[in-house]
């Protein structure tokens, strides 16, 4: 049984992982057999009111608001290490972006969490296959864009595409359902809800990236 | 296209929806091209820290935090009359028997939040049907038992079956992933996470129960 490990970033698109594309990804990797390991960096974030979508000035644990979506069972990424996994997949949400590194604030200029690079890296090294949903891509620009120049997707918001060109990476357009294989790189990426009208789309686009990320978990890095 | 309101009592299985349930309604309500439309009471909720199980003491909104599920497009149930939809689920989670109900403290003497019983009462009253999924047959019964004496499933938990049947429903026990039909009060319900062992079964269940929902939404209550 493969053992893959989600990284969530809150419990809520405004502030933390998109709850749907979290689900969605978390049911594609259980109905095909693997073992999802949740995960989340110790860190507070900024509660959004989710009604008026307005800050609220107070503060959540992203640890103890993404264990909402993992019904507690989730583990801080400070204990991991990420070659201890056959894949890691990441759903977006504002979380993404906000949280394990600071896209939305900073743009090409962002960094990322350090535990959530370390893990990142550390699984990319070991040659363990990721994959990067909705915003999360950016953050997959932010560690890997210098490096690697991995070819990821955030479907067609052209702001968003140039950043992570600025970061080294290369964009490829997607529909919303549909996924981007860097096959080289191991590394696989769909737009989820930065593009999709509806929660089937987004549905369909995790099943897909989900099972393309464990077809190359099967499969080993130096084949 | 059906309308359909989904009966929202928070973020996280411990004080609130139980997540993967509720996300698995909305999933399979949009792939069969019915209309979800979220609802929630406004009332607060106890916070429950995921990670630990435990009280915090602070208190919560249902309706702002349901909104994260429903990614801010959320009515508060005071606003909407049941027989305005076609059909109306709940998911589960805690939320549905300590937040829309007090059965978790009162067992079979439990009272249901007032918004939720009078809009669960026209629906019912006008013959359109009803889907609960998890422990939210208990609310259910609390509300429809002694009127209508509804067949109801919570899975095989003996416990929870006595107090439905003490509240007047007829307890049919079920398996994770199966639907408990009453037809002729056209009410459908299904164990998800009372007794499911993975998110899959959940999935698998909520689907079946969504499948007939709408198939009985189509069926005129007289015919």
């Amino acid at each position: 049984m493969p053992r893959v490990g989600v990284i969530l970033s809150g419990c809520g698109v405004f502030d933390g992982s998109e709850i749907h594309e979290a689900v969605a990804v978390l049911h594609a990797l259980d109905k095909r057999g693997a073992q999802a390991v949740c995960l989340a960096p110790e860190m507070e974030l900024d509660e959004i009111n989710h009604l008026s979508q307005k800050p609220t000035g107070k503060k959540r644990s992203v640890l103890m608001e993404s264990a909402r979506i993992a019904r507690g069972d989730i583990t801080p990424l400070s204990r991991v290490r990420g070659d201890e996994f056959d894949a890691i997949v990441l759903p977006g949400g504002f979380g993404a972006a906000k949280n394990l590194c600071d896209f939305a604030s900073k743009g090409a200029d962002c960094s990322a969490e350090p535990h959530t690079q370390r893990v990142l890296e550390e699984a990319h090294v070991a040659g363990r296959p990721l994959g990067f949903a909705c915003i999360s891509p950016a953050l997959a620009a932010a560690i890997f864009g210098q490096a690697i120049r991995p070819t990821l997707t955030i479907g067609d918001d052209v702001s968003t595409a140039q950043a992570l060109e600025a970061m080294g990476a290369h964009h490829k357009a997607a529909a919303p359902d549909a996924i981007v294989v860097d096959q080289a790189n191991r590394i696989v990426s769909t737009p989820c809800y930065m593009t999709a009208q509806s929660i089937a789309e987004v549905f369909t686009g995790a099943d897909r990236l989900v099972e393309k990320v464990l077809e190359l978990a099967a499969m080993p890095a130096d084949a």
